[in-house]
């Protein structure tokens, strides 16, 4: 039995007031984003066509460490903020580990994911800004859902490209998405140029993020008033997502301890850098010896065997060219349950900090994702999405490791939404039904080998 | 914009240490269960033989206002509780209202509901006389997942029996409990005597929680070391969700305000009584004047149109006689999406509380329930449950009472759940392919007259 605190809140008072962002205090800045046509890097009116003005600015804000949170959106905030951070007692004792292992429990938001920390915010400057529309793509439904229900608080009207494998394998999240007034098409769909292609060449596509980017991009730019929003990998998302290191960072002190190592799940970077950006500034600032692991999947890795290079954002070349670590714009990963990994780059800060070794990644199979969230659920109660399950494995392999060295390390990981719209993963996995996927690194090479060298 | 405080929780010092047994206070008592051979009043021991010795106790315990929690549950509980009391801004936007709303909201539980609340407690005590298997009976899956995680927590086997209707509407509560180690049977089955007999006679029933109740009892009283755990009805199952209640005060108080009125759905009453006993006591004990509203379906209106007998808990007869308002233990609810609210009777203590005028009851057609479930998901980001959507429902009745005539009410409902395994139900909503059932007081007379008169 323990008699210690379990979890920890934040006054609202003690909500942050500011996102941080850590463009201004990286050594080595991100490469800028280019201008495809022209290969000149972009200003933040070049992004105006896409995106809401404000958001284009803070997408290539190198120069402010604290961007102010509007009013209203911290006010929206508090609907669900401070999220805990949790004493995961359960789950040490059933590893019998001598690490103190924290999460921040981020499935607690009202749509189920850390997700809406960056919705609230993107609807509301397209809101300010006078558009009536937005657009999005969405994998598991993560994003969809939060973007939904963020559109209807600001009164936006929202259109969601849902990917293909997880429209079928999640039917609740389209009906949440719908529940919360947004309209929901499968990616690739017959209602964009760039998804007939697809369809036309492989009518059996399953989709991809990058496919649904190019699908919502190209209803955003063609449509009056409307404008595109994302998910993840931009900058800007990871700015507004660092609401949740700031908050853990005061609650570890509540706790009295401080993380030796951080942990995430990965798919573009939006919830690792949410996390970890404002614990690294003191690694960058103050030198302060924190590890931070970025988890993603063995089918899409790539963070562990990706090439640093300038390429597309999406399937169908639409966005500007960003430097990261890329699997290249046209790898259609397997279909893994963690819908929300399924993506072929990583954002441009977090594949800088990576080239600077800065941060480390490992690469997980499904299957280890499962056990891992089993074993969690079972002792701490709650179901963790496939994404957020990844991050309890690279966390599991942590504490075995200190039952190994016998080392009381501090591990800190994201719980980054939860898995009760994933039912049909977890009956697979206890069907012995489900799948590893492998890529090697020639796969990667001749799939590099095959798009034009961008830059 | 709000500026005001929109959550309040409590520190885990705070969370009660003792449950609050509201017969201990009432004046008139509720009348004693019979036995059903002997018609002679139940003795805890004669319960011994179904329920946990602690439990039987509790059940019939009709002298201590104050039960101790005992650590090892009270220590589970902090992994959820305290749960937020939310002021609902949004919802009283939504409706133009002068009324202040506030909600516990009990759906953060990990299990999704109130339930786990008592499942903890259930498990705690079965384990601790040494019984190693527990059954039960679930309708949407709420108490049968809170279960399977309760037992999981204190190391027992959980069989659980899902009512047919729900077990097929709602198929991720199954793959919920079975997660947690449980095994789940659809109600009737072919497994016991009472399910055969149903099957036998109307091969396509859909079950009701009558019917699961007795299958759950009959194999637990045919099984070694194996007991029987309930989720609603009985007076221990209140006794222990009065942590909600007791939680709400203190929140109520930071918040500065007292309820004017107090409204829950109705099943068999435990997510009423949870949240209704602890501020009634003041009622009972200082003439404190506040309107408690039970909100049930209008398909099962064992509250508004039942009678006050004694009857049996379940279909086959299996439970001892209860002193409740019924529709008769033969009846056989409509197939309404809120599996939690179809069931025949209501327990003992409620019915009391009726018949003596100290509370009051409305019924809520399907549509109406969901009409407002769908206002409070766009107005506060959170999917309901089902049987939450009638709270709500009759949440906007006041509310709008009160925006016509100017009141200030300060209104508190539970939000038992939510409703994120429920979607198939919205997805209907929306097609508008939900229907309303109406039972009449003929229906109602007809029906308990084809019943023996037990007493």
């Amino acid at each position: 039995m323990n008699t210690q605190q379990k979890r920890y809140f934040l006054a609202e008072d003690d909500i942050p007031r500011q996102w941080y962002n850590i463009q201004a205090d990286m050594v080595n800045k991100p490469l800028p984003p280019l201008n495809p046509a022209t290969k000149e890097p972009l200003r933040p009116e070049d992004l105006f066509p896409i995106f809401a003005e404000e958001l284009a600015r803070q997408e290539l804000n190198q120069t402010d460490a604290w961007i102010d949170i509007p009013d209203e959106v911290r006010d929206m905030y508090k609907y669900y903020r401070s999220t805990p951070l949790v004493r995961a007692y359960g789950l040490e004792k059933a590893l019998g580990t001598p690490a103190h292992i924290y999460f921040k429990n981020e499935s607690v938001s009202p749509v189920g994911s850390h997700k809406l920390n960056s919705a609230l915010a993107q609807a509301y400057y397209n809101k300010k800004q006078g558009v009536t529309n937005i657009t999005t793509e969405t994998g598991a439904g993560q994003w969809g859902a939060a973007l939904s229900y963020a559109a209807k608080v600001f009164g936006l009207e929202c259109a969601v490209y849902q990917v293909k494998i997880s429209y079928n394998q999640k039917p609740y999240r389209r009906s949440i998405m719908q529940t919360f007034g947004a309209s929901v098409e499968a990616s690739p769909s017959m209602s964009t140029r760039a998804g007939k292609d697809i369809l036309t060449r492989d009518p059996a596509n399953q989709g991809s993020l990058g496919t649904a980017i190019s699908e919502a991009i190209e209803l955003a730019v063609s449509t009056p008033n409307c404008k595109y929003t994302l998910g993840s990998v931009l900058s800007h998302v990871s700015l507004h997502q660092t609401v949740i290191g700031l908050e853990a960072e005061k609650q570890m002190a509540m706790a009295g301890e401080y993380p030796d190592v951080i942990i995430a799940c990965f798919g573009g970077g939006s919830n690792f850098g949410g996390i970890a950006f404002p614990f690294m500034r003191h690694t960058i600032l103050e030198g302060r010896a924190t590890q931070y692991i970025a988890a993603e999947p063995a089918s899409c890795p790539k963070l562990t065997r990706g090439q640093f290079q300038y390429d597309f954002g999406d399937e169908a070349g639409y966005t500007p060219l960003l430097p990261m670590y890329t699997l290249g714009h046209n790898f259609m990963p397997a279909s893994i349950h963690a819908g929300g990994l399924r993506y072929h780059g990583a954002g441009t800060i977090v594949s800088q900090l990576l080239k600077d070794g800065l941060m480390k990644a490992v690469d997980i199979q499904q299957i280890e994702s499962f056990d891992a969230g089993v074993l969690f659920a079972r002792a701490e109660g709650i179901i963790p999405a496939p994404e957020s399950c990844h991050a309890i494995a690279a966390t599991i392999r942590e504490a075995n490791r200190c039952r190994e060295t016998g080392e009381e390390r501090v591990i800190l990981f994201n719980l980054s939404g939860h898995g009760l719209i994933d039912m049909t993963a977890y009956d697979q996995y206890f069907a012995h039904s489900l799948q590893n996927y492998e890529v090697t690194d020639e796969q990667v090479a001749a799939n590099l080998a095959k798009l034009e060298k961008v830059i």
